[in-house]
């Protein structure tokens, strides 16, 4: 059975809108910072893209269930739904206090570096993501 | 049949990303950017928050088609596919140079201000919506 | 007498924060925006970066005068009080409805595209910019 | 001697630009970020805006000193270089392993909650405050 990745990061001031909550878009911001994490934890974003391939989202579903105040402590919770040849989909949830407060889905396509053709998902990276993934292949 | 709300904006280069291309949070921005252009045809969003009424976004999907690069002009073109009692669902396209850049939806769910608890569409908003709206009831 | 240089832009929802004022980080984000706008006129950010110049923000200063809300309508007045061989220094004002939101300064550096040896201001950008320029050389 | 408050955060990828670095304005939120920081360690931003008490950016300067990158892991260093009656100012400098990367100054000014009068600073965040003050009264 497959684990889930997990990062936490506190709610910033700025992130939030005169309603005094989290501004709608950076929810895709913290998802985005996530992956950021987990590709640390792989050998790094950089260094996949030195050495020639490059990772583009290529569709987000946020579903939004409760509000984020400055200074939460949030939780956010990734597993790889699908690992694909060339693509992934990664289910997202965002905890506060142990409470949903969303939850998504990114796709992510594999491309070369500085272009748009499509790659496969390096061995490394893949081998990798295995441990966070539902289903493979 | 319905029209569709039309808003025009060039890319800022700090919207842009390593990547050199918009960051995809950002496209997410533009829809929220154009929903509260649409709101200042309406008679303004803050009037609307006085009187009571408030709106979240309740869900967000975006279909990523083709990368936005610092100074592109994109115009973003929202149809309202969707208009029930107390939520509705907003078609939106992002077209760079005539292409689709992006495609996605937004639903709104309007609450009283300051709270939780979901409140009719105000008839004037509504009566606004029409004219945008493929469905409506 | 030199002129100002005037970019018009409209506060956006998400740049403001819980106290339903513009982030104060954004200010800043507005002058970099107008620069664009200056540099646009001047034949394009990218295309003097092509050409193997970039510049890079060396210090910046911002005094803030008053708050700007969602929606003000605000404009930005560019002018340079600076042009020397390899920087320049420009005085920016946001101006709303007429009263001035804030001052500051901005000093650029201008270096060899992709490195960090300054680089002279290239002609074709430093006659664009006399018009704006209370002093030169 | 007083100390300084320091605080530890890893530059996103969404707050770098294309030129690969993080945007001069993320700087200023860097800063304003530190001071939530420090303002936990008080009691709570929160807390003193509750208690009748908010607080402004008056004015803010910043010398950049070297670029930032995604994933660079930087410390940012408070003091209180004044601290007056209504207003405070702080230094701060931005460290990326170990060397200076931006340097600056914010001048805060304490107002009523909701409103533009000033307001002494708090007795409680006063006597937090002088653990990083170089100079008070």
């Amino acid at each position: 059975m497959s684990e889930s990745f997990r990062h936490t990061l506190r709610v910033r001031y700025n992130e939030c809108d005169p309603q005094g909550v989290v501004f709608n878009a950076n929810y895709l911001t913290y998802f985005d910072i996530t992956m950021g994490e987990l590709w640390k934890e792989l050998g790094g974003y950089q260094a996949m893209v030195d050495a020639g391939v490059d990772m583009v989202v290529a569709e987000a579903t946020i579903r939004y269930l409760a509000p984020l105040r400055f200074d939460d402590e949030v939780e956010i919770v990734a597993r790889i739904k699908k690992l694909g040849d060339t693509s992934m989909i990664t289910e997202i949830a965002i905890e506060d206090g142990g409470e949903p407060a969303a939850t998504g889905e990114l796709r992510h396509v594999f491309v070369e570096t500085g272009g748009t053709k499509t790659s496969p998902i390096p061995d490394r990276i893949r081998e990798g993501l295995k441990r966070y993934a539902a289903e493979s292949g």
